[in-house]
């Protein structure tokens, strides 16, 4: 590896180079007071320049080499690698130890019941062409949390094994209890899979990778291709508790002493689940003798699908799983701020994965360590930011988004109080097209941060929001790229939905291949698909780093939670045709409510609109410095905790957002306005409109925010 | 077969029972004097109940007994059948017989070259539970009139070839220059297949079926279930040629002695080209190594599809097929009208099959004999209608549409004076969905008949009217199920498109299987595809029966041109959203004979509705009648002449109406206001004012028959 990384190295040192013009009329800098704006700008500049290709493979190399399970040796010398480096960069640093209740593979067997039976594979080959998918520390294929127990049952197809699916099956008279379901991957999170099947009575669960899905239906298998091959199999956690972190201390830091739940009163699965390849599920599957399938559940497989195996078919599957309460870290550097230093911009990325983890978590990992380094570079040039700069890399986020939660548990209080910005870069550097989902407050610093960074691989200079806007206009808003929202899955969760902090997910796609989870996920596999030159990740690095150096040491905090005000009304559009979808109320009798919260959000945009144009005014004419200064930025990050509820949702009481939630029935997909959205799905209209109520509430707060910072420019105080 | 005949008809004794309560609001009987309606409701319900699900049976099981290529001795013979059993019904009956150029298969082989070489099947397996598949006449696959040749090359694979498919493949600067293509069915009417490759530079091609279009991925193959299985094979012809009917005497009926064109003159495909089924084009393609397909372009084979196969691939290619003029004949039987004998409605549906065609025509056939026996068995009972009624089995449709043109050719003059309407029902029996192709104004008798005829296998008593406004409502005209428009492909071409008769596609489908054009069509197919009910059968019998009888029986003529208004602006929406796509202009500058045809098409569709409460008030009061009602009834069916267009298509010459043909690059689709259309297409706004110009005077010439109308009712004449 390390003859072919020298050969990457030279052949891109030309990429770097072609930095965007700085300072263009979308930069942002409309924040800065006129006087220290073109030093601002320089800044910026280094900023963007300092990130470099060789250093991105550097850190891959040094971080992706082997194996790195939570919880694993291999786990333990990543934590440390990531200490090493980030004190080598200046920063403090400190490992966040936490123990928590973790799975461990002990063995898994699968096999068609007969005379000889037919045993089928549970782990990846083993690629000539790819060392890593060799190493001895790979596993075979699991799923954290399963239960332990050996069935042996006939079979039934659940399609996706979502909640619609499981009652299609019920609908057709389909019999579910006893069997054990074979649902493909998609569709939702799998450990929903799980549950509904568990619920269907189900004794057993094999979960597959299905060729239409992520096999050669979609391109080439690797290794010549980058789709999954016939024995590649996705791993990952089937925790579907209603909070994330810890299964054990919801809600408080999993410390080595901390009180705990039994473990028997949690509700993880007791059946036993298995992920597979489309090698091994094609050989049950083609044993099938049942009805065939409905519209929509037949794969990529080459028969006709069924629903049923018949009694000809049994399958015997054995799954056995340790859970223990194991101690593994996140790892946090701090670069700490001059003028407001208790306000932290907090930049993230998980260190643990289920293989080698190139992709997941890596090509985010190295864009964390490259964005550290720059800002690291800047301080010890004498550029330290006003406020302080956190970076993290957290541990078992695979297992339930552990290290993230109880860092933001552990400190709860002080991020409620000083938390600016959250940006995640989960698996971010996968091709060269920028995407951002995120908190209406941070669109603006995104757009600006995109104003400055070159596109990657671009025939002709272009920026970055060139390059997003012709790919993803936002009908909305006109002239303005599309911003997602943030869903389930990955540690921006502690941040946005226990905290309500600005949270944004940067990333950058458009790779054709896939490895997700699977021992596959290579370094090779990452140069073959992503390709060796670094630049998506060089342009996630300095997306990052621009938009975090803004929000760190711009004078005028550039949070603007003035988009809080169409982003609700967007959302509140949708619930409105999904409520008339699910026939709670008709297009011409929606409730009063409706168009009440909707013009709550639409005055209070306007407001914020007029209270930024004041502010920006004052900056200019020096009249909003100092304490004044400082007191806006405080009203201005109070905009975000507006929709933090204490009471959380109904149900789910760990998640505190009024504004965005993980979907509850799915759990990759967001909720927005949550407490809405499950009263119409739950067709409950008293429900919904007090949760209505809940958010007018949350915009009269933001209306009387922005009259505190009308009052503050006014100049009277 | 005879036994279980016996079975199938005692399980369905109660089906023919149900009748749907005649003379309902929607029955069309505003088309009969007062005095006149009660006698025809009585007679419309003797000729809907008269159809008989044992004698449809009877008829599939004289008809579809053994492979009957148009040409071929099984020919002949169903030839004499369809005679012998119109002239028992007491019709009187013509043998049209024309000589035309078909193709007759002589050898295929296909091989992947090597030591050994790997010989690819090009015929269907014979089934243990499909007697009539193991015929000794059933074929192997070919498409008729392919070049005959052997070559030997590297492959290309161009999925469905169609022209849009080959300009990817050009922008890809793939190869196709000596190579042989590979493609897939569907898309497109398989002579453009050909006729693309050739362009290209092919040497030859391979069409396949994908199971993605209709093999394993839509359900469960034929035997157990009634997809295409690996080994099926859709045979067909690849004629390509600007006109309908024999290669070899365009415009003129093709007599033993016509003057015929040089056969080396005429643009038939010079390559071999050779059917197969799935299992053999996987056998290729999964031995090629070159690059992944674009999105879309994958099918349901278990590899990833590669667009070339490599130098180490090499296929050869045999294909043997002889030309020869040969006899044929269509069947026309005839019941002679009392009142207006030379007017005439025509029923139609071709005989001749690639297998037995037990769908593929049959399904269409058998509903053409039993509707002609109602109508005979009306007539011995005193009820013999005003016009004559007509039923026509075509011969050698499927080599190019070539028996039912001859005879439009033969009868031109005849059928633009006195063609009041011609129904197609070319496999027209295929499940309980009914639908409907076909000209404006033959929408409102469909209409009518739909209201009076029962559905099919309904779990309560309603009518087809119901069912399909349940299934295909119109959203420009509310309240109404929506009549397509008819494409090209069968032997309603020669009257829409030639003569411009009114015409319509009579059909019901909703069955899960394939079958079509392979030796699998076969009875034992149909039944365990469609089913042993004949409820299908039955149900297109009697709206043919009831559409036909009020064209036949009715003093008033119930064509109703009007219709040719809403219809026209319809496609000249579409085709204004074409131009935009398109780029010839803006939505902004639609150029002002856009509008002026749209008004005038809106200005005669209300002068037309006011003449008809003019016509039916006139009859009503018994004003219209003896030979001021035969003159109004010449201008009703002169309507749809208004469209006829001695110049024809430029570059089509045979095709003369205004108002449709089929789509000159695709074949199968229809192109509506075709020489708009193809002006649009070809981007050249001079042509489309032109073809507008020629639109607005055919909706001239419908106003002038309007105000013809309008004096005859008037009184005064």
């Amino acid at each position: 590896m390390r003859r072919r990384s020298v050969v990457i190295v030279a052949a891109l040192a030309a990429c770097s180079a072609a930095i965007a013009q700085p300072a263009s009329p979308r930069d942002g800098l409309e924040h800065w007071p006129p006087a220290e704006r073109a030093a601002f700008a320089a800044l910026d500049r280094t900023l963007v320049e300092t990130p470099r290709a060789d250093r991105l493979l550097a850190w891959h190399q040094l971080l992706g080499e082997e194996p790195h399970v939570a919880g694993s040796e291999g786990d333990a010398r990543v934590i440390e690698k990531i200490e090493n480096a980030f004190r080598e960069m200046g920063l403090e640093v400190q490992r966040h130890e936490f123990w928590a209740l973790l799975a461990k593979p002990v063995a898994a067997e699968l096999e068609i019941v007969g005379t000889p039976p037919v045993r089928l594979s549970v782990r990846e080959d083993m690629l000539m062409q790819d060392a890593p998918s060799r190493h001895p520390n790979q596993n075979f294929g699991w799923n954290a949390y399963s239960g332990s127990g050996e069935v042996e049952a006939e079979v039934v197809y659940v399609n996706y094994g979502t909640k619609a699916d499981f009652a299609r099956l019920r609908a057709m008279g389909v019999e579910t209890t006893g069997r054990i379901a074979i649902a493909r991957y998609g569709g939702n999170f799998r450990g929903y899979k799980a549950k509904f099947a568990e619920a269907a009575g189900c004794v057993g669960l094999i979960i597959y990778t299905d060729p239409a899905d992520s096999g050669y239906a979609k391109g080439i298998p690797y290794p010549e291709g980058g789709y999954s091959n016939s024995s590649c199999i996705e791993r990952g956690s089937l925790s579907t508790l209603g909070y994330a972190g810890d299964p054990l201390t919801p809600g408080v830091e999993a410390t080595r002493d901390a009180k705990r739940l039994d473990e028997r009163e949690i509700d993880l699965p007791r059946i036993p689940v298995q992920p597979i390849g489309y090698g091994s599920a094609a050989k049950i599957m083609e044993r099938m003798t049942g009805a065939g399938v409905p519209e929509g559940w037949q794969g990529g497989l080459p028969f006709a699908y069924r629903l049923t195996g018949g009694d000809g078919l049994r399958v015997r599957l054995k799954v056995e799983q340790t859970r223990a309460i194991v101690p593994t870290a996140n790892v946090i550097a701090t670069l700490r701020g001059t003028t407001e230093a208790d306000k932290k911009v907090v930049i993230g990325c998980h260190h643990d994965a289920w293989g080698c983890g190139a992709a997941d978590p890596l090509a985010g990992t190295i864009a964390l360590m490259e964005s550290a380094r720059a800002f690291a570079e800047a301080a010890k040039a004498g550029h330290r930011p006003r406020r302080t700069l956190v970076f993290a890399a957290w541990g078992a986020e695979e297992f339930g988004i552990i290290g993230s939660t109880e860092w933001v548990e552990a400190n709860r209080d002080n991020l409620i109080a000083h938390g600016v910005a959250y940006f995640n870069l989960d698996m971010a550097s996968m091709g060269p097209n920028f995407a951002a989902s995120g908190s209406p407050s941070l669109r603006r610093v995104l757009f600006a941060a995109a104003g400055v960074v070159p596109q990657a691989r671009a025939k002709a200079p272009r920026t970055v929001l060139d390059d997003w806007l012709s790919r993803a206009a936002d009908e909305r808003f006109p002239g303005m790229p599309r911003v997602g929202s943030l869903g389930g899955g990955s540690d921006h969760i502690g941040f946005l939905c226990h905290v309500s902090v600005a949270s944004a997910s940067i990333s950058a796609g458009g790779s054709r291949g896939n490895a997700y989870h699977s021992t596959y996920d290579t370094l090779p596999w990452y140069w073959k698909v992503v390709g060796e030159d670094y630049e998506p990740a060089l342009l996630v690095t300095r997306m990052t780093t621009a938009a975090a150096a803004r929000l760190a040491y711009a004078p005028l905090l550039p949070l603007d939670p003035s988009d809080y005000g169409p982003e609700a009304q967007r959302h509140l559009s949708d619930l409105g045709k999904r409520a008339v979808e699910l026939g709670l109320w008709s297009r011409e009798n929606e409730p009063a409510w409706m168009a009440r919260l909707g013009s709550r959000a639409e005055a209070y945009r306007a407001r914020a609109l007029a209270v930024r144009g004041d502010l920006l005014a004052a900056l200019d004419s020096g009249r909003l410095s100092g304490q004044g200064l400082a007191g806006v930025n405080r009203l201005l990050m109070a905009g975000d905790r507006a929709f933090l509820d204490e009471d959380g949702m109904p149900g789910r009481p760990w998640f505190r957002s009024l504004f965005v939630a993980n979907d509850e029935d799915s759990g990759y997909a967001s909720w927005m306005l949550p407490g809405l959205r499950r009263a119409i799905e739950q067709k409950d209209p008293a429900a919904a409109e007090e949760a209505a109520g809940r958010l007018i509430a949350a915009f009269k707060k933001l209306e009387t925010l922005s009259e505190a910072m009308a009052e503050a420019v006014s100049g009277d105080r």
